[in-house]
């Protein structure tokens, strides 16, 4: 696609309307969606559904899947790592449906909690955690926090009761831990990684996010901005027109050190993918009009 | 590589010793790099080395190509989008690799100054643009400003210079920039470009810029935290151990709406390889000490 092709900078999309970074279309995602960050996840969950109707990877790393589950259609989008990267995914996703959006994260995690490896945190709430770059680089701002600390923001509570619901059927009530989940913009300084190479002052930041937030569990990249994102879409009369929630499997313990095994890799994937389609598909959006069926890639086959 | 082969949650690394997310080793990276976005850049600046020695795609999105270049080894990192891939670059290359660092950033950008299409700007400083969450969710903080604005943070003077030189001889003066790069959060929202899905009261955000910056010329993605982590990067001593500079190719005119062609793109990707290229293998890294030959992935190539 040519970016000579577009005539729009403020939001550019080719001649056949697709949008310039995730590459979609009106009419290749339906209402109800799944986003990950590595394309493999992606496959393996588009495994459980009864069919496949679309998939297109982008230029820029995006990989979407719409799939047919139980008769109702599903996108899953591996979105690659980063606030940024969530940010392209909502915005440009929004762009090209008709109707609500409901969005679940199945993400990874380090836990900062008792949750285990293998075990599941469902974020009920989000908050970012930034690096305040001058207070590293400008003298008169030494005396500010090396991290900003943004307000939590919660996810839709429905959503995360359902979805809570499932995974504690699927993977028992004991593996299965709600919170809040802290959305950092490096997986380094900003997540309390210790390390010599670079000026990071973050000795104490785990310390100061418990602080802050006794509910906080884990530690990732992307929930906090898809749940901003969410709280700030708008039909245009101050209605949000997107719901999200996040199931996140714990990867890393990060006060024993310990990680996951591949055997609970497995098991944890099975049973998030089979509980987050199955949430997905229970969810009415609200009773709302969704995307057209006429012109979509499952036309013919729902 | 399973997660379970790793040992520390605080710089996990494989039984290779490869980092976890750019799967990079002691061995595989020189000390001159260039990193892009994009992997087919990555592939196509690799045709300009006279041998390429090491290709390794990681499972996360990063292409990491080492060659010779008139005998002096220089890797190209393609590393996606957004400020989050850039510290996970910075980071992990910089766990991997003894002696100093030079990188140059080779990217795509929205020119908000008189560069048109298909020109060059190099950025001799950047500054990040985010948004400041919490005005947009809490009432109470609605008095703040909708986006943070950080202090500018200068590129490596030396590198920039020749850069420009190189450039300007490669390109004609008439077609290279110089000046303070916005390096957003978003491509959308924190960079001005105005629609109605979101709440995002960016408006007046580009000349808000303007007026902060006055030799604000550009936005992008990724060039503040690449300068930043330089700024921060220290040999324990507080002595930098990176030094900087970008050169970004116009791909949108955000003034007029205008869009670079398939043929501008073609010559500006050829002109900027070979600058970059030339300004790497000229710079000498302080006369410091490189990482050893012996072992690496160049050791029978120069």
């Amino acid at each position: 696609m040519p970016v000579s092709a577009m005539s729009d900078a403020n939001f550019p999309v080719d001649d056949q309307g697709r949008t310039y970074h995730v590459e979609c279309k009106h009419g290749d995602i339906a209402n109800r969606l799944v986003t990950v960050g590595d394309p493999a996840r992606a496959r393996l969950m588009a495994k459980k559904f009864d069919k496949i109707v679309f998939e297109h990877s982008s230029h820029r790393g995006f990989l979407i899947i719409t799939g047919i589950y139980r008769g109702v259609p599903i996108t899953v989008v591996s979105i690659g790592m980063g606030l940024s990267m969530m940010d392209f995914f909502v915005r440009e996703v929004r762009a090209v449906v008709d109707g609500p959006l409901v969005i679940i994260r199945f993400g990874s995690c380090g836990s900062i909690c008792d949750a285990q490896p293998g075990n599941i945190i469902v974020a009920d709430s989000a908050y970012g955690i930034m690096r305040n770059y001058d207070h590293f680089t400008n003298p008169a701002k030494k005396n500010e926090e090396p991290y900003i600390i943004t307000d939590k923001v919660p996810a839709d509570s429905a959503l995360t009761k359902n979805l809570t619901e499932k995974l504690k059927g699927f993977m028992g009530g004991d593996k299965v831990f709600v919170g809040a989940n802290g959305c950092a913009d490096s997986f380094y300084g900003s997540q309390g990684r210790l390390g010599s190479h670079f000026r990071d002052e973050n000795t104490g930041l785990i310390q100061r996010l418990k602080k802050t937030y006794s509910d906080a569990v884990s530690l990732e990249m992307e929930a906090h901005m898809l749940y901003h994102l969410a709280a700030a879409s708008t039909d245009g009369e101050g209605n949000p027109t997107i719901r999200a929630a996040c199931a996140i499997i714990v990867f890393a313990g990060r006060n024993g050190n310990t990680f996951i095994t591949p055997e609970q890799s497995v098991i944890a994937v099975e049973n998030c993918t089979k509980s987050i389609f199955e949430t997905l598909y229970e969810d009415n959006l609200g009773g709302a009009e969704l995307h057209p069926t006429e012109g979509s890639v499952w036309e013919h086959a729902v």
